[in-house]
């Protein structure tokens, strides 16, 4: 098998913006480099992703995934039989488009835990449109962590230019926060983007760790996390050889990772970082979810129903998630982890998604 | 007396920038228009400002607040003996400078109190030194709101370029806030914004209010207090006439405002704003003592010790908190209000500081 890492890539949501971003994605040259991108979706979606970019794409057609043969520079494409084209309704949320893109994402995650594929990168999915098409999980990243059987801590990472983010806790009520922030939950938050960057090429990341009170608690006055919690962790993910640093007032933290200070900041709420990043132009960043066995990345941008069809959907953020993926998925190759199905440990009990 | 409005004018922290900047600050033609600016303060300060700012003020030296006669265009000077040169020490905090500025600050409230100002313009000052100086209320605000007998609600306003941003809660500990969400609390907080920014000349100020749990509590299953709490006090001030609207969720809202969609965002809780406001360039931004009978200004930016004395403090936040101030006290003045000392009020018992 070929040195480069095989990408599996996939349309997402058939009805959003995703076919004509894919159709843009593998037209360009400089996309298709230094990795052997495999496309896996039905020829009709192929069709109106070409049509709608106006790009005919030259694909090296596949019979499967485990038997492709793969010509540099050029992307593959395994063609599948999953939808009919009367059935898509562009703009539209339904259960027929939304089967289509959770069942393909599990699809390209059983072949990733094969040791068949070294990333999957998806084009905009939608939740609803998944749930009536019978997903059963909270959301894309939990069904993963089920298929690849991993029992650890995953987390999604944003990504806005050169600054990554995590979080401690995501998509709770406001009032829960303060009693889920734990010494590990911190400590796991700050491990897996340490480990995440390091995939990406970053030797060394440096990480701002944010606050979770007002004025980082002005020395315990606002509130005692900082010290009680977030401090201890922050010292002892130093004492693991982390460049870890905090915790840092919310509301600099993220100018300083703006100007250059860190490569990461982990924040302790959903909002904390989603304010900050959205600011900085996070609709054209990336989301990466972590902790799984390969890299699964993706844009921020979602399936944008309203602009399907117009040709003006951008592909910035597909491209920079593409970017991403090749360099962690190289790195996992040449350290041997993804292909053996060995992915980095953390926290508690035996990571059957290592073991399989 | 003159039909422009007599603005208060502060050094703040002698020690910090504040010298140097109203040196800058009242060299400009510009920002001595429209008002009467009425310079309170030392001699020697004024001397050191002076020499930083290589500036030399032509200014109408008057013997009392009450008694001053303006000269259009040109600022006044009230000479007071509060500190001795050797007590000031740049850059440095100390209880001398401290108690200088917040002395100086309760001069001029009283001053505004009995009708001899409609506003109060002061330079950087330092809480750590005010405290050390004396200052036995938590900030200034506190101070002033006493000083004032004002018993309503009151709120510091953040504003950046067109943006004014009010809070339902401050300094204390995320986990207090979801509790401290009141229905009044939330009318409190877009109304006090509502007429401060009718006040200061928008005729009918739209106004986003935030949401407290991620995603807005996506229909009630990530927090219910936006269906509960946030979203009946919208309607209840809809119903009063204001063009307010939400929750939103955090992080839109403040996308949303910077594209020109609302003059206002009320935030829920102190980093929910800060982090947004910090990002939007908040450090030249102004900040407004909202609630108080006069308008007070200052702005966002603290004493710099560490570039004090070098001339590079940028003035451009403080003009703009005087061009805020001057609109602020002259549509006070136009509605009658200042000057016999009434202030719109809200909220429960009587306001005392509107009746003294």
């Amino acid at each position: 098998m070929s040195e480069l890492p095989t990408i599996g890539v996939l349309f997402g949501d058939p009805s959003g913006i995703g076919p004509e971003l894919i159709a843009k994605l593998l037209s360009d040259p400089a996309a298709c480099a230094d990795a052997n991108l495999l496309l896996i979706g039905d020829r009709t979606v192929l069709a109106r992703g070409e049509a709608v970019a106006k790009k005919t794409l030259a694909l090296n057609v596949v019979d499967s995934i485990a038997t492709a043969t793969f010509i540099p520079g050029q992307p593959s494409f395994l063609p599948v039989s999953m939808i009919a084209d009367t059935q898509i309704e562009p703009g539209k949320v339904t259960a027929a488009s939304g089967h289509y893109a959770f069942s393909l994402l599990g699809k390209a995650a059983v072949a990733a835990k094969a040791g068949e594929l070294d990333g999957i990168l998806f084009a905009p999915l939608n939740k609803a449109a998944m749930k009536l098409g019978g997903l059963l999980h909270d959301d894309e990243q939990r069904y993963l962590k089920e298929v690849f059987e991993v029992r650890h801590f995953v987390c999604e990472f944003n990504v806005t230019g050169q600054l990554w983010t995590s979080r401690v806790t995501s998509h709770i009520p406001l009032r829960e926060v303060a009693d889920s922030i734990t010494h590990d939950g911190v400590c796991d938050a700050i491990s897996i983007i340490d480990r995440s960057l390091k995939a990406a090429g970053i030797v060394r990341p440096r990480i701002g760790v944010a606050a979770l009170n007002p004025h980082a608690g002005d020395s315990g006055t606002i509130g005692r996390e900082e010290i009680e919690i977030i401090a201890p962790a922050v010292e002892t993910m130093k004492a693991r050889g982390v460049d870890a640093r905090g915790p840092l007032a919310s509301d600099t933290v993220f100018i300083a990772a703006r100007n250059g200070g860190f490569d990461a900041v982990v924040s302790m709420y959903h909002d904390q970082g989603q304010i900050a990043m959205k600011l900085m132009g996070f609709e054209r960043g990336v989301t990466v979810l972590g902790g799984l066995p390969v890299p699964v990345t993706t844009c921020a941008s979602g399936t944008a129903f309203d602009i399907v069809g117009q040709g003006i959907a951008n592909v910035e953020g597909l491209k920079q998630a593409l970017v991403i993926n090749k360099r962690m998925a190289a790195s996992n190759l040449s350290t041997g982890r993804a292909r053996s199905g060995i992915t980095p440990r953390m926290g508690g009990g035996p990571n059957k998604g290592a073991t399989k």
